[in-house]
C-alpha cells in the first residue's frame, strides 16, 4: 500500500464529480471529512486532518442530477500533487463517462499513486470500466448491483453491503452509504473516538458496519408494522446499561413471553 | 394553515442558505425532495412532486462551512411567486444573520405566506430571532439546544428530538436529521409509500420517528461495547417475521438467559 502522507501533512482527499452526479454522494462524505478536521482543530490535536478537493470533469459550475449546482475546486486534467484518497462518486451522469478515455486513463494513473481508491454508489461502474475492480469485492447501489455483476464479470459484487474494503479499494452502497464509508475511513485514519465524535456532530443515527444489509432489514422492519419488536429494539438501544435479562426484555417488549411469541 | 398549492402544480420548496452554511443541511433535504419528484415521474404518477429553489443571501457562489461552494438559484430579495415550504438551514454562518434586519423581515413576511415553515439544525436560531417560534415546540442541534432555550425563553426547546412539528412549524435536529425531516414532509405530502421508496433509493438506514433520541441511544450503544445487545438489536431488526420468543431471543443474544443478565 502506498503512503502519500508525510508526517504533519493533511490527508488529501479528492472527490471526483461530473455533470448529473448525485450531489449527496459528494456532499455527504465531504462534510464528514471536513467535520473530522474541524474536531481535531477544536481539540488542539496535532493531526491536521483532511484537505479536500472537489475534482470535476471541467471547470465551472456542475449541475447535479437534482439540479443543484456546485463548483469544483479543480479538474481531473489540472489536478496536481499527492492525493491520499480518491473517491469516485455516483449518479446518473456516470453512464456518460464509461467511454471517456481521458477520464478512464486518468483513473488508471491515479490508482497506482493513491493510498486508497474508493467509490460511492454507482461510482463503481467507472472504476470497473477502468479495469480497477477486477478480482475485487465491491458493493454498489442495490438497484444496479445485478447490472454491475453482469457487465463486469471479473468484479465480485457483494450487493447487500453498506460498504466493502478489499485491499486498498473501498466501495459503498447508494447515496447516504457514502457517509458510512467516510466514517469508516476516518476511523481507520484517526481512530474510533474521532469517528464517533463526527457521527455525533452530524447526528448520524448509527455508524453502520460494512456488512450491514443495505436497506432491507430496518426498512422491512418498519414495513412489517411490528410495534413490539420495534419497541424492543428501541428500548434495548436506549438502555445498554440497564437490566437486559430475558424477563426484563419480555416485560418491556410485550408484557409477557407469550405475547412476544405471538409477534 | 395556508395552502399555496394549486391542483397539478409542483410544491415549491425554498431552502434558505448563506455563507458558512452547513452544506449537508442543504443538500440532504434537497436530494430527498428531488428523488421523490423523480420517483413520481418514473412511476407515471399525476402528482408533479416538488419544485426546488436554493435561496441565498446574495447572488453568486456561496462558500459553505466546509469550503464546498455552490450556487443559489435566487436570492431572498429576488424570490417571487408562491412558496409552499420554506426551510431555513443551519451552520456556523447563522450567527452573522441574527441581526440582519432585511433577512429577519423577509422571514416574517414569508412566514405569513407559506404553508409550512421549517428549520434544519441551527436554522432554528434565525427563526427564533425573527420571533416566529414564540410558544412553539422546536428542536435543534444538541450542542446548541441549551443556548437556544436560554436566548429565546419563549421558545419551547425539546432538545432530544430528531424533528418536531408544532402546527405548521417544523424543526429538525442537527445536519443529517434534515433528511429525516424531509422524509416526514414527503410522507405528509405524498404518503408513506413514496417516503419509504425515497428512503430505499437513498439507502437511508432508518426513517427515524420525530421522537427518537438525537444521537444518544444508538451511539451510546456502540460506545458501550455490549456486543450481546448489539446482536439482539441487529438480529431482531433482521428477522421481524421470525421466532421472536424470549427463548429464541435469549439463544440469539447470549446463548442463555444468564449470559444476557450479565451484559
Amino acid at each position: 500500500m502506498k503512503r502519500s502522507k508525510r508526517p504533519g501533512e493533511a490527508l488529501r482527499v479528492a472527490l471526483f464529480a461530473y455533470p448529473e452526479v448525485q450531489a449527496l454522494d459528494l456532499s455527504g462524505p465531504l462534510e464528514m471529512f471536513a467535520r473530522a478536521t474541524r474536531l481535531l482543530r477544536d481539540e488542539g490535536r496535532t493531526h491536521p486532518g483532511y484537505s479536500l478537493a472537489v475534482v470535476g470533469t471541467r471547470a465551472g459550475p456542475i449541475r447535479s442530477s437534482s439540479g443543484f449546482r456546485f463548483l469544483p475546486d479543480t479538474t481531473f486534467g489540472a489536478l496536481r500533487g499527492r492525493i491520499d484518497t480518491l473517491l469516485v462518486l455516483g449518479g446518473l451522469g456516470v453512464n456518460a463517462l464509461l467511454d471517456d478515455q481521458a477520464v478512464l486513463g486518468w483513473l488508471r494513473r491515479m490508482a497506482g499513486r493513491v493510498r486508497r481508491l474508493g467509490s460511492v454508489c454507482t461510482g463503481t461502474f467507472l472504476l470497473a470500466e477502468a479495469g480497477l475492480l477486477d478480482g475485487r469485492a465491491v458493493t454498489t447501489h442495490w438497484s444496479r448491483a445485478a447490472e454491475l455483476a453482469r457487465r463486469y464479470p471479473r468484479v465480485r459484487v457483494e450487493q447487500d453491503r453498506i460498504w466493502v474494503r478489499d485491499g486498498n479499494v473501498y466501495s459503498s452502497a447508494g447515496v447516504s452509504a457514502g457517509m458510512d464509508l467516510a466514517l469508516a475511513l476516518i476511523e481507520e485514519d484517526l481512530g474510533a473516538e474521532v469517528a464517533l465524535a463526527v457521527a455525533r456532530a452530524m447526528v448520524v443515527y448509527l455508524r453502520r458496519p460494512g456488512d450491514q444489509s443495505q436497506y432491507s432489514a430496518p426498512l422491512r422492519l418498519q414495513a412489517a408494522q411490528t410495534p413490539s419488536v420495534r419497541e424492543l429494539v428501541a428500548w434495548a438501544a436506549e438502555h445498554p446499561a440497564a437490566d437486559l435479562s430475558v424477563p426484563a426484555l419480555a416485560r418491556r417488549v410485550g408484557k409477557s413471553a407469550r405475547h412476544l411469541t405471538r409477534v
